[in-house]
């Protein structure tokens, strides 16, 4: 697969009129030379050029590492104390880099676009997504069939937990992480896709809260939004629960409201669609209950390799829809120091409309 | 403190004549700012200028987690939808760098830098590190308060695992890494600082090896490597233990060497001294004993907020040591398919020598 991407990476190097990538140890890198690490503090590139095969530059005790994970079979070493750059002047050199037209890493650090510049003050550079970005938009049927089965995990995992129902009373949104952790696990997941969001109460009002020593009280109101990986690919869904007792005053209607935003939102996905006309379906039911100002997120980011990624559901997004694309649809109303909602599935947009990975019960009743 | 680390930062801006700090979620933005989260795909920066306050360009909802954890109070946020690069031209303008001498921070995505320079045609940009990093550097009474205690519980931690002996034979290094995490909460630490390091067998040949599924067998050498977090400070250290049965050939004489090639580097630790002669002194133990190709890392790293950072203790950095700086000293021997032994302490450079972090056992016996 990935000798694959290579080619057709190279074959849109020549298409944007671009002479190489320079990659950093991102998703980026992953998804073409197959090796996967944290970015680090030492230099480790992968170049690839027009044509030919690709290119690392990495620290003698990655060697080892890239030779498992990765098809790239030049693997350029540096030991402490030896100058990782030397290497990049050779390459360079071989590559036809000096005075080239160079696609950086989106997300190399600047520590390394600098002594990229510096070391070759006569390229020019811009970003990598140029090339990647269009290659890892549309997902094959590998990557739907992994995203498929991470939504399956996540949904099993959400209603056992939400069949807690007054069990849950008492414990700490961090004590319910944990559970949560164990049934993606039970469930065959691998690990989780991003900190496991359980915000109970008024932390329901954050959307970027996490989990915290809070208790979750009868009549609270709890975001719970978490997921997987499978076979690399994540997970990422959303349901608000009232595991006990009375909800707050407004919060039926609000979740309702929510609930009809999310089915606008998967309504409106339709090849030739655009991002910003998904955003602007689900919003309209917000607005039209009066919470416009309410709805302080856009409606959705992309899922594959990364757990945001484009497409952005966003306004002032025009990208058209094609098969393929993967993204979350997740409309929410917060209410500071109050509550807050959101309600959030994944879908794969196919030939006349969408397929929706998740299918667990979308109601604020525990079950 | 916070706000004090801001006034120094501007001070160093003056002297290395620059106009300004734009920081990304980094841990150098923790260290000015007070704001700690992982770098993410939207716009986040905050400004330094010379003088004045710190101003925050966020996405709306971050602007709670900022005020909630930050002393910055001028926040200006962007909902989805917006442009953020609007906020960037205002700040420019306010602060005098459209035509400025701008440090941007190390770790902030090209994707973020290029959009500054698209943004700030006029200006010039380096990296942050040179008003940031000789503030990290030296640790204050506080901050190596943490770091005692996070090497306290980190010890405590591998005494307990070591104690094992026999008992760890037939557990997985994944099973193994489990239960040292476990010892890390019971003693106080605060989840781990990196990935925990079970190298069993020919897994302690590769050192950055972090736990896989294969089984501890009796005679095997077990690299154990990982550490803690106490008020945001981290430990780490290293241990090579054979939990029951025989070592292999020429293992009990690499550790004897190993554990001198450490000594001798603890020895050459004080002020004044370079990071390079430290790296040198171990290295030498090890290059008489006939394994210089076999030590195929530098000797040690600075910690503080981050694991990994300066001073570097390797051949060519000639930086001096000066009282506060904290750093590993990690010599290793590893033969390739076979095994690899790494024992490793932390120090603080005091105003005559060091002070030793560490102090579990270090033979390779288990406890």
């Amino acid at each position: 697969m990935t000798t694959q991407r290579v080619a057709a990476a190279q074959e849109r190097l020549t298409d944007v009129d671009a002479d190489g990538l320079v990659l950093f140890p991102s998703v980026d890198m992953a998804y073409i030379s197959g090796f996967t690490d944290e970015p680090m503090e030492r230099h480790l590139f992968c170049f690839v050029g027009r044509d030919g095969d690709p290119i690392f530059v990495a620290p003698e005790m990655y060697d080892e590492q890239i030779r498992d994970t990765s098809h790239v079979t030049d693997v350029r070493t540096w030991a402490d104390g030896d100058d990782p750059l030397a290497h990049v002047e050779d390459i360079a050199d071989e590559l036809g880099f000096r005075g080239g037209h160079l696609l950086v890493d989106d997300r190399m650090w600047a520590r390394f676009t600098h002594d990229l510049r510096a070391t070759l003050p006569h390229a020019t550079f811009e970003l990598a997504s140029a090339v990647i970005e269009p290659l890892r938009l549309r997902k094959n049927a590998d990557e739907q069939a992994a995203l498929r089965t991470a939504a399956a995990v996540a949904d099993r995992a959400s209603v056992a937990v939400r069949e807690l129902g007054v069990d849950a009373i008492g414990l700490t949104e961090a004590e319910f992480a944990s559970r949560i952790e164990s049934e993606l696990t039970a469930h065959g997941g691998n690990g989780t896709s991003f900190d496991v969001i359980v915000g109970s109460g008024p932390n329901s009002a954050k959307p970027h809260h996490r989990h915290s020593d809070r208790e979750i009280e009868a009549g609270d109101p709890v975001v719970l939004d978490f997921g997987t990986r499978v076979d690399g690919y994540p997970s990422d869904q959303t349901r608000t629960t009232v595991f006990a007792g009375d909800p707050p005053n407004k919060f039926t209607d609000i979740h309702a409201t929510v609930c009809d935003a999310l089915e606008a939102g998967v309504a409106a996905v339709e090849p030739g669609a655009t991002a910003e006309s998904v955003d602007a379906a689900a919003r309209a039911v917000i607005e039209n209950a009066g919470y416009s100002e309410a709805f302080i997120h856009r409606t959705g980011h992309g899922l594959g390799l990364e757990v945001h990624e484009p497409p952005y559901i966003v306004d002032g997004n025009d990208r058209k829809l094609e098969p393929g694309m993967v993204f979350s649809i997740e409309p929410g109303v917060y209410l500071d120091d109050e509550f807050g909602v959101r309600v959030e599935d994944i879908v794969i947009v196919t030939e006349n409309g969408c397929e929706r990975l998740n299918d667990s019960p979308r109601g604020w009743q525990s079950l």
